[in-house]
């Protein structure tokens, strides 16, 4: 069995790897030979101490991610991850990737493969709301896709948000803690990268041509859209029927059609309709995501 | 993370760990805090490749096993079994346990715990219905909490069956090929470890005062006990909610009463009526087993 540590797997990844690694796995997701199992919710001997499997299986890889959510740690992080790649040929489990830095870069990569492919292609003013660990590796991944020349950052707890401000200065990217109503109508693009369970913002301070992406959405009770911005937008996510389980698109009807990325990315499904559209897309991360990511690292170690 | 390899686990396991640590598990089973999640069923790449994902808290362990059937395989082990478990403090996983050889003792543990509970005490005759892999370890497992002076060995091929004869001799064991009627109408303990999906034999033949183990049905469509032994004999399990989705007892209806063997165990459910009742155990396999027998391994190393 291989094995890479948090400090072999935080050392090999890069954004462009995991940026393509996600590319193949949104568009494996898709074909008819892939299957992405249910994500099981679980627990450990503290219920508040919570992590999710989530397995599948394409024409190359197979596997399963474990990711846990520990929301008292203060000395070491809150998120882990760690991934499982099966032998094809024995059964057996080829290797053990530990990756909770990977899997910052492997969610914040399918945001960056996603509004790559349906933000205007002149998008430079990024609204990020949240200023955790993961809101960070959300605006380095869009700014190598993007010339982002402003980063409004709304922050539920100010000091938080000049943390992240200043982090965002030291990458060398411009960026500014501001007020939810101005950050969302300066906005080409919003991510939104928190916990809440009620929308973060008004659906009517959008403008046209916004392109947003809800990352924070992954259980039951989850929510960080404004319904009425659903009903305005084209919806898109990784998986429609996990997003429409666990992710953002929860709050959905039957009424709302939500197009795979995948099926975007391959060309058999239409992205932005034109330059006004609005177009969100939903990532409550599936397990592909990881086993292509893992298999890349390995490659490459 | 601490990483038990498939030699050194096989070279840690003994049958009395197993025993202890899969009563352990039962017992733990039952307890308020303690929750056995869904068992996720997936494949690999060839849909034909499948392996199970089982995970579970208690109050002092949390984890997953993955466990996979390669049912083509020749030259290396159709089954394989990994166990993780969680390090409770940081959410990371803390251990990493190749469990193949482990995974057929922790089975026929159970088997035996269930056995040492709930058959005569004066049993000495046992009939084995399976070849396989697992059938040597079940007759191992038995004959060390019952003396046994005969083991009948029914075989669908009569060569698998004079291999495991052979096998069961050189470990000092009495055992012999015998016809079906013959041997279920001879037996004091019938064991089934099959991959059966229709009764391995008729319920008329079994005589008062058997104890009966379905150790081969954990999927759904899998079937060894006639369907009238079950209205004629106590019920019990390892998880009553898990053996009615998987186990045997999703062929028994709402009106058949299942006892889970841990509250026998503990003393809060009634085991075996009188010498004459017929009693089936139904062992669908449930994590906490693996959990407890990879944290016993680990404190053996």
């Amino acid at each position: 069995m291989r094995f890479l540590s948090e400090e072999d797997s935080a050392a090999l990844i890069t954004e462009e790897l995991a940026y393509n690694a996600v590319r193949t796995a949104l568009i494996a997701a898709v074909a008819d030979t892939s299957t992405t199992f249910p994500a099981l919710p679980a627990h450990a001997s503290q219920p508040h101490n919570r992590f999710t499997v989530k397995s599948a299986a394409a024409t190359d890889v197979a596997g399963v991610k474990i990711g846990s959510y520990w929301p008292n740690n203060t000395t070491t992080p809150r998120h882990n991850s760690t991934i499982l790649l099966l032998d094809q040929e024995t059964g057996k489990i080829a290797a053990v990737v530990e990756a909770a830095t990977v899997n910052a870069y492997r969610t914040a990569a399918a945001d960056a493969v996603a509004a790559d492919t349906l933000a205007n292609p002149d998008a430079t003013t990024l609204t990020i709301f949240g200023t955790g660990h993961q809101a960070y590796y959300e605006c380095t991944a869009l700014a190598r896709i993007r010339t982002l020349t402003t980063i409004h950052v709304v922050a539920r707890t100010p000091e938080h948000g000049r943390t992240l401000v200043d982090r965002l200065h030291e990458a060398g990217l411009p960026a500014t803690l501001t007020e939810p109503e101005q950050a969302v109508g300066a906005a080409d693009i919003i991510v939104t990268a928190t916990t809440a369970r009620t929308p973060l913002f008004d659906a009517e301070w959008v403008t046209r041509g916004t392109h947003v992406a809800s990352m924070g959405s992954d259980a039951k009770g989850k929510q960080e859209l404004p319904p009425a911005l659903l009903d305005d937008a084209a919806l898109f996510c990784d998986l429609p029927p996990q997003s429409r389980t666990i992710g953002e698109f929860q709050h959905t009807t039957t009424q709302h059609r939500i197009t795979a990325l995948g099926n975007v990315l391959t060309g058999t499904a239409p992205g932005r309709r034109d330059e006004d559209s609005i177009t969100i897309f939903d990532s409550s991360g599936i397990a592909l995501q990881d086993l292509y990511t893992a298999t890349a690292l390995l490659a490459e170690q």
